[in-house]
């Protein structure tokens, strides 16, 4: 199959099931009663779809990676898409609710160029409204069993769900930690971002390979967890070289918040007096500079940093490739899935 | 069967099974990973098992009321107790959860003569110490397929557990909301203690009569709903006449802060000049005096607050005792519930 022909069938399988999964979650975050309506107001502003007044907006919204993985690994394993859409839906709702509060542990003002939720509450309302996404995407994650899904299948989903949220507190909670931490190996690193990035794709395609019944689940999970890793080493390498006019966000902006990032340990993990130079840099008090900023970025090269983060990526990438080979699918979804991941790192934003 | 024989049996049952309850969220809220453990401290801080270095400690714990009623509902509708341990552990969890997170929300420094969690940890690392133990808390419910509880009523258990999170959360969020309404009426208070005290009693009476496959579901539900819309009324009350040297909190504490209660709003909702005297005293910008807060409280009385609210928590009590009445339901077991709902009634803290 050529690029081009697999690009056309993932753009149109994201067409056709981004407004279906969109459609379940907004059935679902509307059945609400008058009195308590507000709180859900406050998840549909959280998710684009209105403003603050409550009136409708199309607002820029997330590329529904989850989701799609969901779909896709259902399709690839042999099941039927439209059963794991409760599934796709909760992994959508899950990831919102993780982000609505990272937004009020990171004090972040905007997302995707509007005010955050808690921006606008206030963090005691917002806290809230996180908790009950976190609840209503339990809930949604129970459709299954309307679409049909057996009873010991609903439950292994469950299960699945479940230790994914604990995982993503357990990274949330080493990222945070890293802040008031001098010094961080590399290993506790990838087990942070095992847990903050990679848990809710690895997740997402066990969930879809479960509805469709696979034998092939750990591979299924393999593939997210790996692709999940290489996402986000080339988030990292984007926050620190990444293109400002491109990503939206101010050049090396890791660096000016001082981010403990995988390039960044493994240039402070080097020995030697470049290594040294810059630990003492990095470690000062001091805000950085404009002048130290471009000393830090070319210590980091010489170090070796780039290239270090690079090869990580495309390792975890290959990894993402050869876990999906070993699952137990049609070619047509593997190719969709190979397509994903390819997009997702060849992204420059 | 006298009073006296049966309080003894009541604590029999407390003394025998709280510790069986204990020992099950031991082991699971320790089942961590080394490089994650600091993660699960929090939450044993706030559970009492240990002090802020991590050290152990027997701080003063909740009187475990939520578990207990699970519990004695399995055993009421003839089922063994010791199956129903993973809901219990979960449900007291789930209530912990809150209290983590109602803690940040409304500020509060202390809790149980000890620094609340956020006080110890700030606000980021305790929401997310918050996120994690509902996560747990779900996990853990999971526990009673592990023991014996057949596929199709832990999905049913699991679905009264999500949609009372979901109740909570909304009830949490009508309570916050009322801090910025000038009126609210008595039918919206009661909705929202229906959600933020009665949901997860309804639901601990509930999952262990499920336990137990009993028939009468939802008079179980009832008994706890009814229970909880009592225990909040007279807590009510007693955060506005109750003995400060019992209740441990400031008499009239709810008064000073202004909170929505059911005698505060009973009064404000009265027509006539005494009630407008009332109003304008109660709405005013200006901190509460002593002065005026013995003039608040003499009004209420006359404006019959007191009786209605006393009036209010003996006829849901006695709604719960009914409910009780018509479950079906082992003598011995029904006897256990009654003299809990009479010790939480006959309360002065």
């Amino acid at each position: 199959m050529t690029q081009a022909n697999s690009f056309t069938r993932f753009d149109t399988f994201a067409k056709t099931w981004i407004p279906e999964i969109e459609g379940y979650m907004r059935k679902r975050v509307n059945q609400s009663r008058p009195v308590v309506d507000g709180m859900y107001a406050m998840m549909r502003y959280h998710l684009g779809w209105e403003d603050q007044q409550g009136l409708p907006e199309h607002a820029p919204q997330g590329k529904r990676v989850r989701p799609l993985v969901v779909l896709m690994a259902c399709f690839a394993a042999g099941g039927d898409p439209r059963q794991a859409i409760p599934a796709a839906a909760a992994v959508e709702l899950l990831h919102n609710f993780s982000l609505i509060h990272d937004d009020i542990e990171d004090q972040s003002p905007t997302r995707r160029h509007r005010p955050t939720l808690y921006s606008c509450v206030g963090e005691a309302q917002a806290i809230n409204a996180g908790d009950a996404m976190f609840s209503l995407a339990h809930t949604v994650l129970q459709g299954l069993s309307e679409s049909g899904v057996p009873d010991a299948r609903v439950l292994a989903a469950r299960q699945v769900f479940d230790l994914t949220c604990l995982r993503l507190t357990e990274g949330q909670y080493l990222d945070m930690s890293f802040e008031t931490q001098t010094s961080v190996s590399l290993d506790t690193y990838m087990t942070m971002i095992a847990g903050k990035t990679a848990a809710l794709l690895a997740a997402s395609a066990q969930l879809g390979a479960l509805v469709a019944d696979s034998h092939s689940l750990q591979a299924f999970w393999r593939f997210g967890h790996e692709l999940g890793l290489s996402f986000q080493v080339q988030d990292d390498i984007l926050g620190t070289w990444g293109d400002e006019a491109v990503t939206g966000k101010s050049s090396a902006s890791d660096i000016l918040t001082r981010k403990k990032t995988l390039p960044v340990l493994f240039a402070l993990s080097q020995t030697g007096p470049e290594a040294e130079a810059l630990q003492s840099l990095y470690n000062r008090q001091a805000q950085i500079t404009h002048d130290d900023l471009a000393a830090i970025l070319a210590s980091m090269e010489r170090l070796g940093a780039r290239e270090h983060a690079e090869a990580a990526a495309e390792h975890h990438g290959r990894a993402a490739l050869q876990a999906l080979e070993e699952t137990d699918s049609r070619h047509d979804g593997v190719a969709l899935l190979s397509q994903l991941t390819t997009m997702l790192l060849g992204r420059n934003a």
